[in-house]
């Protein structure tokens, strides 16, 4: 059979288009300097046939390691124009843990910032392969490194054969929260129906301004350079994280989306200086990685007005959004606020369902696994295709995170179902408990954890950090909770922490390192 | 490279959701009785191992001779279940060209509906290959058809292995407007991307009411199969067009959105009976096929006032949308006029371009020829890969239609490469003519075409039907134009016509009919 289109599908396609409708609209704002599409294309297209020129071949790997940039932005696409696979590194990596996935992807080239460069030396050493470290920088490369803009000015034109369809175009790296970290295959296909599956849900419209606040290694921020690329959007690039450089870049470039966490939609109102910035060009905020507590939603709805909100529930696997609770859902109206504690509805492209132990379909409102089956799952993971076996099977993808659905398709997570705690025999989501202590006037931040116990085999167990100067006892927060659920699901330990809790590299709070904290179990 | 999940783009994942979720909900409507999800679940499954069961094999054809039915709606999912390949067979064909087109499929088994058992008996002594004729009906099979009912029933559970991503999923014959028809192969991935990218488009929700109007031999309505399936819509469908039936569906189901020609508005606003009817249920009506002729576009916004419409242009080889005008274009405010006479922009998922002669990219402004590019981009004609090699180039498509880009992305078209007159060395697009002559008050249908003149190559000459008792001559029409446009763009020739203009399966006027008619011209 001829097949003369068997590259359909290629976010190639979509840099071309953006370059080809809009070359004079800003595509990409990093650090004061403002590119065009005209401009980015041209970049891309440079650093593709400078990748071949340093032998990067049809399915290479070529790893970034570095804050948010515009380079790590170019890198996006011309992996794909060279055929290569992108590899963004987590920065929050140590070394060793860097040399360790950097071992596993075996990239052909590596890209590393100007903030990295000691761990770039030390990748360098480990990775003896390496056909080149890279320097993205606009001075020039410090003695080891070949310098990104001499290469881009240095390129010479080659013919690349393109990635497309369901070849990998990116390998993102889950932190996970326990375990080693997995490389997660995502291919065109992948990234391009999460992008297009998203226009319905967040009613976007062709060339707004949007704020890259998260981490570009992570699939949460990384999949929407595809998605800003399909709508001629204006990206404007935090390089890392900060709360008042954020309010700082919404005032100035007039922001109208951006997309947080629930950890850094708190210290966003939380922060003193939250009502000095002009915020209202702001559209939409879409929020997901962790479920939001009800408390700080409803102060987020009440001191956003202007904002509509999105919660998205997803994970790196999905590329990454599975479900959506749309604007019209984030009411404060008495009757509509149980939806507030739900993810959402499944998107057009994928399909969810809750299973047994024996991955058996359940039905409305019992509590199982997650299962979720679409176009948006990855390929599998990068060289580990028992890992992959154990969660992929017939398409759908095992999520490992435990909830159920409602007779109108709302999800409601009940959390992993490694922490969901079993004591005297209830089974008790943290969850549940977490909304409540969330609530709490005094209460900053919190995490229900189960601990080992001899009689009841485990123990529901809080830990709690209170706002600047509160004081309130462990003994007050039990009662609290006793005053408003089963008492078998309240806390019978409380640890009252000084310090934030610890997060993972898209601020999920690390309920392992926790476990080891309280009971030191080992996992 | 281990690819555990080498099928994500799927239909059958579609038809699986749609069962998941909406178990219950109407899936179909034919002739008075109406299928749930389960139901049309369990139906396609059926005949999956149905087909299995009469031979059906991995790429095999199956091809469907009838009206617009539920068995066809079935067979758009059992095909792609049993790995094989649906072939809609044009209605309006003569026996001959059925059989060509039969002959050119080369299907393993051809179902058949009630009204066209002569055409099935022909067909079945020409192409003595087929496995099995099968009648779709409630009744017992005519002599020398399996019954589809009595298959489903002793249908036999086996393994089947599904087609999905880059697999063709359909061939729909293109009546084309001229020369042979071609066999164009669309992928999951084309149908896929074309009902995922519609849906911010046309603002479309969960569960509502379709009506399947047009043909489902043709992809603009035979698409909308997966549309319906991805959004749980309730497909009503119309057997056979007819415009009185058409209104009694509306009013009888309270539809929501369906699918138009313009010809087909134009009937349905002209209906005597047309007051008669409560089609505020309506609200969107999309159109597509031919360009809108601006005088009943305005008329058609004047009459339904609670309806928004939204123009798609495309063909089958794009699956088919290529550019949508969406509502909040469809303004009568003067300023906005101009409007109305685009097409509206490319779709997300696609890119037009306008390219000259050697298939370089033109400016704005600049007439030529238009291209198209993304997912939606057809995988090649069957069996024909000099064809294909002439129009799909590096992912582009040369459609053939040519059109200018406004600086906004708005596209306009001027007509058919082909239907372009060259009169005296200028060049004189018919959609220009066309759209003069639509806003006389006596005109009810109009063409122009060029015919071949000694001294100046072509002449215009205008193809017109007066409304009923209107009297109006031919030099009356030729002064007409003369007061609106430049002279050399007038008709020099003008043809009354007593009937309806002779129009392709799609509606679309056949203006190759037309140049035969009036010049003998036999292209």
């Amino acid at each position: 059979m001829v097949s003369q289109n068997d590259h359909a599908v290629s976010v190639t396609n979509l840099l071309e288009k953006a370059v080809g409708r809009w070359p004079d609209s800003p595509s990409v704002t990093y650090e004061g300097h403002t590119f065009t599409w005209q401009q980015t294309g041209e970049r891309c297209q440079s650093l593709a046939w400078a990748l071949a020129g340093l032998g990067v071949g049809v399915g290479d790997r070529v790893a970034y390691l570095g804050f948010n940039s515009h380079w790590c932005f170019e890198l996006f696409f011309a992996s794909p124009m060279a055929g290569a696979i992108t590899v963004p590194v987590n920065f929050r990596l140590s070394v060793d843990e860097m040399v360790d996935c950097i071992r596993d992807a075996e990239p052909t080239v590596l890209l590393v910032d100007p903030h990295h460069i000691e761990q770039g030396r030390a990748i360098s050493r480990e990775c003896p392969w390496l056909k080149a470290v890279v320097y993205t920088g606009d001075e020039s490369a410090p003695d080891g490194f070949l310098s990104y803009e001499d290469l881009l000015k240095r390129a010479e034109k080659s013919d690349l054969q393109q990635s497309g369809n369901d070849d990998t175009l990116i390998i993102f790296y889950t932190g996970g929260t326990t375990g080693r970290s997995k490389g997660v295959m995502l291919t065109h296909i992948n990234l391009f129906t999460n992008g297009l599956g998203g226009l319905s849900l967040y009613n976007t419209v062709e060339r707004e301004t949007h704020l890259m606040a998260g981490p570009m290694f992570h699939t949460a921020a990384g999949s929407r350079v595809y998605t800003a690329t399909m709508m001629g959007t204006h990206t404007v690039i935090l390089s890392k994280f900060d709360v008042l450089e954020m309010m700082t870049l919404v005032e100035q470039y007039r922001i109208n989306t951006m997309q947080l966490v629930p950890t850094t939609l708190q210290l966003m109102v939380d922060h003193p200086q939250f009502a000095e910035f002009d915020l209202s060009s702001l559209r939409m905020i879409t929020y997901g990685a962790a479920p939001m507590p009800v408390a700080l939603l409803e102060r987020a709805l009440t001191l956003l007005p202007g904002v509509s909100f999105a919660q998205s529930y997803g994970m790196t696997e999905a590329s990454p959004v599975v479900t959506v609770l749309d604007g019209d859902d984030h009411s404060l109206e008495a009757r509509r606020l149980p939806r507030l504690e739900s993810v959402g509805r499944s998107v057009f492209h994928n399909h969810v369902r809750i299973v047994n132990e024996e991955r058996q379909a359940l039905g409305v409102g019992d509590v199982g696994e997650i299962a979720v089956k679409g176009a948006n799952i990855m390929k599998g993971y990068w060289r580990a295709p028992e890992l992959t076996a154990a969660v992929l099977q017939d398409g759908w993808y095992y999520t490992g995170d435990s909830g159920y659905l409602d007779e109108d398709g709302y999800l409601f997570l009940v959390g992993r179902i490694k922490d969901m705690i079993v004591s005297g025999g209830e089974n008790v989501y943290p969850i549940e408990i977490e909304n409540i202590l969330s609530r709490h006037p005094d209460i900053s931040e919190c995490a229900v954890i189960g601990v080992p116990h001899e009689k009841w085999g485990e123990s529901v167990h809080a830990v709690v950090r209170l706002k600047d100067d509160a004081v309130v006892s462990e003994s007050e927060i039990i009662s609290y909770c006793r005053e408003r659920i089963a008492h078998y699901k309240c806390p019978t330990g409380v640890t009252l922490m000084a310090q934030p809790l610890p997060v993972s590299a898209v601020n999920k709070i690390l309920k392992s390192e926790l476990r080891r904290m309280i009971s030191g179990d080992a996992e």
